[in-house]
């Protein structure tokens, strides 16, 4: 418990306030049920006046509310119970993907609180075109967490693509976007957010990642290491190892579509051969299912995968299970890899997940080493193709949690 | 610096002695150069008084040493430098194998005091015989280490299978063991070590994770991240991120060898198709290179094919280039997935990096998405068919290292 102090030195005097309000606000934020000032200082060993003291800060700074009372065993006043407070700072998550642009608005209590999907071919336009777009569709969700009294504190943006430590978008296939400033493109345009110092007012990120940590949020009791799986045009992976995205030497990490299940099969546009995403990409699977060209959006293309499956459908049955067990050569080689025991299936498989789980349980149990004795759960994403840009706002409101001291001492 | 802290509570004042000695070794550890006292109190922000009663307290128990004073510039008295000591405790590392057993001793200063291989088929042997013969070699390691003055604290065993958390052989495969209990097994024989309150005297691990380990502690300056691949009868990955293993959720990972190159390909013992083992482990290179039967221990089998390949044997430089080329498509895998910039070939793959390297190096930059900007180093393991018995002792040796208070108030 102490170690990891122990091993970077000694606590700087300086820190002091910061550090405790990080402390208080974190276990106020963790706790199963809203805790008292008194249960805030038996699990932080912080005396109770210093608990008060600071949460007397983090209600006045908005990011902390006190409850109603709950009902209590015992004798005594029953105790206020502390809430993490939905009208202080907010998170604003924005997401560029081939056929639309969405932006979100997420409270400190993890309440999506705005909303909005604008459907369209993105291939077309010129990445300076779709950021202004995208300005426009974060100007409106600004405009309406004003109106609700939220003040947002900083913005994340997903992108399906690879995106380095600078968010210069170095490589989105499926967008035709390489080497693209996304930041200096949207300076052109007002303000995403308010500035507060210690949060970037701008975050890009890959869209798998983004989404694997919307999932890991929006289910606190689930399991705290999996494999994210967003089936799209493209299939991204985000893989979270105890509670944290795993990210790779350079960021790089997830990117699971490019996998051989054939290594030599058919070519991808990778230059290698083989890659699951020729088998269990949105085009092959809507090609084997005797719909290709439709040219439908990732969850119009998935629903009506879903409805051709639901009746019976025998080119949809059929071309599911070929990519479910193309999916499963994947997962099984990440399972036996990394040992991961549960796989979350989003973005467009979500709701296909009926008709993918058997097929890539089937490989699992084949091939993976362990599967005798391990069992691997497979089961839908719970935010399904929203898991993206609703886990962007979100990351904006861990990162307020994490350090309050910024917003507490912003200017204004 | 101090998030660890502030998210797990409060620095419990009991634990400030344990805290301190831990403190000021990992320092003496970790220096790049012998630090003074001096040294030791700026980096760790303790006060001097503080770093020379620990100090003392760490001599006096034989885990640090004062080196000769270094020339030094400026003026004052050359300070004498800290060193881990070579004449306190040391680590017991021990290895079960498909064709040898081995025992090696390493002091705290890293050095092998003590290095033993016995050759033997083992498959035929029930587990309690293989392990009877290895107590014999680690009673001589331990007897070698008394006279040379060294304490062993605790063991560390190497096999190549899957190793629950309680120590029991799940799984080898290659060996014909499933669920042994190795721990029992030797209970029967003199004990292994001296016991030290906090030290486990004997820890069972996978080969491969331990060879990883061995690795990484090989070489304090190289990567923190990398994936190492074990070349045996058996093909093992360990694989490490942040200069610390990843062992998956059940500890189970690493199985490299069973992801798919050719998922229709030859069928593997695992039940799987087209497993990597099936194309790049020994027996199927030997077989490829016309040595079919040859049965020979993992090093000489390498020794034989580099020394076949250097003289341009066609055969042996065939089955390398098929090898390779099944091994990189595995190797493009694990880089697409988790984007670690560094391939180590180890095992009997180590003397034959020159060969394998490559056809390895072609498979990534065909199929690894981010190749173009994002270089792969693909190179020998360090140790080579070592690492493993070495990395096991070494383990022993970080735990004192990490955890010095029990070896400092042993009884006795």
């Amino acid at each position: 418990m102490t170690r990891p102090a122990a091993a970077s030195g000694a606590v700087r005097q300086g820190t002091l306030r910061e550090l405790n309000l990080a402390v208080v606000l974190g276990r106020i934020a963790a706790a199963p049920r809203p805790p008292s000032r008194a249960d805030v200082a038996a699990a932080t060993g912080l005396t109770r006046a210093t608990v008060s003291a600071v949460v007397d800060d983090l209600i006045a700074g908005r990011l902390v509310a006190e409850s109603e009372p709950a009902p209590r065993a015992g004798a005594g006043r029953p105790a206020r119970g502390l809430v993490l407070a939905g009208t202080g700072p907010a998170g604003l998550g924005l997401e560029v993907n081939v056929d639309y642009l969405a932006a979100c608005v997420v409270d400190l209590t993890g309440r999506v609180r705005h909303h909005t999907v604008r459907r369209a071919d993105l291939r077309p336009l010129s990445p300076a075109d779709a950021l202004a777009r995208l300005a426009a569709l974060a100007a409106a969700a600004r405009a309406d967490a004003q109106r609700q009294g939220l003040t947002l504190a900083g913005a994340a943006l997903a992108v399906p693509g690879l995106v380095d430590a600078a968010g210069l978008v170095r490589l989105a296939p499926n967008l035709g976007w390489r080497d693209v400033a996304v930041g200096d493109l949207l300076a052109a345009h007002p303000p995403l957010v308010d500035p507060v110092p210690g949060i970037p007012p701008l975050v890009v990120d890959n869209e798998a990642n983004l989404a694997a940590l919307g999932e890991l949020h929006a289910d606190p009791t689930g399991p705290a290491s999996f494999l994210h799986v967003s089936g799209e045009v493209g299939i991204g992976a985000g893989i979270v190892l105890d509670g944290a995205l795993f990210r790779g030497v350079r960021g790089w990490s997830g990117e699971i579509g490019h996998l051989p299940v054939d290594p030599q099969g058919r070519p991808c546009r990778c230059g290698g051969r083989g890659c699951l995403e020729r088998y269990a990409g949105q085009e092959a699977v809507l090609a084997a299912a005797g719909l290709a060209g439709a040219d439908l959006p990732a969850d119009t293309a998935a629903a009506r995968l879903a409805d051709l499956a639901a009746v019976g459908d025998p080119a949809a049955r059929a071309a599911l299970a070929e990519a479910g067990r193309a999916l499963g050569v994947a997962v099984a080689a990440v399972v036996n890899l990394l040992d991961l025991d549960t796989v979350v299936l989003g973005g467009g498989y979500a709701l296909l997940t009926p008709w993918l789980r058997p097929p890539v349980l089937a490989e699992v149990s084949r091939r993976v080493i362990t599967a005798g004795w391990s069992p691997v759960t497979v089961r839908p994403s719970a935010l399904g193709p929203e898991a993206a840009v609703v886990g962007a706002a979100g990351s904006v409101v861990r990162r307020i949690v994490a350090d309050p001291a910024g917003w507490l001492g912003r200017p204004g």
